[in-house]
């Protein structure tokens, strides 16, 4: 006899394990109310507190997936991937990975967030380009990508909508923090995009979701596990989010930074992350051998215009500006007042923490899930991790709205830079990898 | 800085403790509104994964008393004493108790319940007598307890409105059988009853809510602890619920066997329970120097007929028919069809969860708490554990409805009774004892 929705939860609770049918159930009685939130809310906890195995989380991942549109994209020839990242300060690799992969040939179909607490999102970064939409339908999507090779959208009412509900339980109930929970949650709207492939980039340290290295690994895997388990080509990289990722944070200005890169710019270690994603994209798409062949691909998309051009014709086609690529300018922000070194040293950590949460307190980004953003304000970042400044000279500039929102903001962002007397080793920008397939961890 | 709601949840979620005024926060803003149901189930799961101590217990105890009314007994001199029992088979147990130690000069305020499943409720069973009310208000209850020295009445949506709330949800999110919540559930309904002391029948078997010893003496010395802790004298015996209590399940005919125990009848282990709890309440009191004393004061109560008077006083002052204690069979119980025995032997063991179950299946208990009874029908018990039967001796007689309910339950309750060629020795029925200010367990 099958078992009642109470006791799935009881059988969760005593750390039992759940057979697919039985999350399909859960998850359904959830979606037509029969499974109340409250009851929802116990089987997160206990799920929180007993884990899952991989098994289970496949089939919350595939029951969340099914609770609303996939996304057909099978009239589209070729392989499709995309890239999610955990979230991070100054993350803007997206707005440049994309064309730049689907100038190599790959489709890149791509359904972005929103930032939230000290984390930027996509959606904000793409909406500083004057005219871009991103409220696209399905159709739409499916049409852009057929006809560009990339569409960035953001993510439909139709999507995933048990995660969606879910999530919002776990944000007021301190379930977020579990890995099951959250690889359900991340490969649930990931896959409703229709993508055979995908990369995960899993920051890790003081600006990102997860500070623990051990934490962050076991995650990769488990994203990797389940989403192999799914069926589709998954590999992960763990990259240091220790500091933030390039030099500027703030909509307009990140979105800047990344067209620079596509301009054969940009700081050092935004192109190194957008060459490692972008490898690893193609590498899981099958089209290129090695990492070698893959990255000489991509350099060679970028130093040619192509990527570029890609990114033109995506702009155009989602009704923005497509000038901007060429003249980044065109994206105002504000004039920036400079943070400057009380004494001389060399810049041995940003906390990229701190950083985000004063681009916050600027407007850049959003407390609350309904507020809006501020695109012209943020923090350029004027010394990076192993430079060396002398007494005066700028370690960072504030662009803000007006006097009274830098004010506090000075001090915030001088004290996220810390000095020392001698160069200390930087650490790699990519700490690790996990292959689909492969199982171990390099 | 205080603790937001959800970092409370999360504290317990780690396994840490809750301080005295973040339970009362918790259980404050539940109350408002401002802790939604999913929240608190998630905590509630949480309780159940992570365990409370002492101090959270008594906190969580006070702080769902406090969420209703508190009766006011203070102007009635004298101890005030109750009795709670977690549920069984057969417990009729209260309609003879609260007479009998009101007797011999202590007050018993009772809030009772109805039956739920397998167990019964005390409820259910006056209101087989003609005309009695349950349904007191406040003013009323402290009036009869004054008056006639007991009292019992139903519990009203005054008493107690954070543990209705929160049972409801432990119902429905498999949290039902966590101790501290158990504990605090118990205690805080009682604690409103403006009672000074409290005694405890922790059922142990088949019949009852815990089936494990183990189990119950924790759930015991957690209740006297607690207990005590509120400010309470408190003590608790466990007693054996493998078999049913007595010989009578159903309505009006259990009230007809604890009418028989003030008249100097009932069956032995009934007696017993009634005696070994009505002398701990004596004990618990102060009044009584020993418990020799206090069971020789019971006795010559009973036998003076100073007990029933009471009782029909209390019926009378309920709006009952008091003559039904001197003429118990104006109480209709429905004519008997016998069970006989297949073969003969003696009485090993009758399970008592079965015997509940199928009093329930013939009208006598509940499935669903908006569910009415029928106080006419039941089970009575013809041979007793350890009693010899010849093939073709009645085992039990089911008192139904009519036929067509019977059928089902007579193979039924035959089943439930266990039959050996020797006679085994038989458990005593009161299994142990835990003190109030002893702290151990004899």
């Amino acid at each position: 006899m099958a078992l009642s929705l109470v006791e799935l939860i009881a059988h969760k609770r005593d750390g039992g394990e759940l057979a697919e049918a039985e999350i399909e159930r859960l998850v359904s009685a959830f979606g037509v109310g029969e499974l109340a939130d409250y009851q929802m809310s116990a089987w997160l906890m206990a799920v929180y507190l007993s884990g899952m195995t991989t098994g289970e989380t496949v089939a919350l991942t595939r029951a969340m997936l099914h609770s609303g549109t996939v996304v057909d994209l099978s009239a589209i020839p070729g392989f499709k991937v995309d890239k999610h990242s955990t979230g991070g300060v100054g993350d803007k690799v997206s707005i440049c990975l994309a064309p730049l992969v689907a100038a190599c040939g790959v489709r890149v179909p791509m359904v972005s967030g929103r930032g939230l607490g000290h984390t930027g999102g996509t959606l904000d970064k793409l909406e500083a380009i004057p005219g871009f939409r991103t409220d696209l339908d399905v159709s739409e999507f499916i049409r852009i990508v057929g006809e560009v090779g990339t569409c960035m959208m953001g993510q439909t009412k139709e999507i995933a909508p048990a995660d969606r509900r879910m999530y919002a339980l776990r944000d007021v109930t301190a379930t977020v923090e579990s890995i099951p929970l959250i690889v359900s949650s991340i490969l649930s709207k990931k896959l409703a995009e229709g993508i055979d492939g995908l990369v995960l980039d899993v920051k890790v340290g003081r600006g990102a979701f997860m500070r623990d290295e051990t934490r962050a690994r076991e995650l990769a895997e488990t994203l990797v596990r389940v989403g192999t388990g799914a069926g589709k080509k998954v590999s992960a990289i763990l990259t240091d989010m220790n500091a933030p990722l390039g030099r500027a944070v703030g909509n307009a200005n990140e979105t800047r930074e990344a067209l620079a890169v596509l301009q054969g710019g940009g700081s050092e270690d935004l192109v190194e992350c957008t060459l490692a994603l972008g490898a690893e994209m193609l590498l899981v798409s099958g089209v290129f051998a090695t990492e070698e062949i893959a990255r000489r691909e991509l350099t060679m998309a970028l130093s040619s215009g192509r990527a570029a051009r890609v990114l033109e014709r995506m702009i155009a086609a989602q009704g923005g500006d497509p000038l901007v690529v060429e003249h980044p300018d065109r994206l105002e922000v504000l004039p920036g007042e400079p943070v400057l070194a009380q004494e001389a040293g060399f810049v041995a950590a940003i906390d990229a923490l701190e950083i985000g949460l004063a681009a916050v307190a600027l407007g850049a980004g959003r407390t609350r899930a309904d507020r809006a953003v501020d695109p012209a304000v943020g923090i350029s970042i004027e010394s990076k991790p192993g430079q060396h400044v002398e007494r005066g000279e700028p370690l960072a500039r504030i662009h803000a709205r007006n006097p009274s929102d830098a004010a506090p903001v000075f001090e915030r962002v001088r004290r996220a830079f810390r000095l020392s007397d001698g160069a200390s080793p930087q650490r790699p920008l990519v700490l690790g990898r996990v292959g689909s397939g492969i199982g171990g961890v390099s």
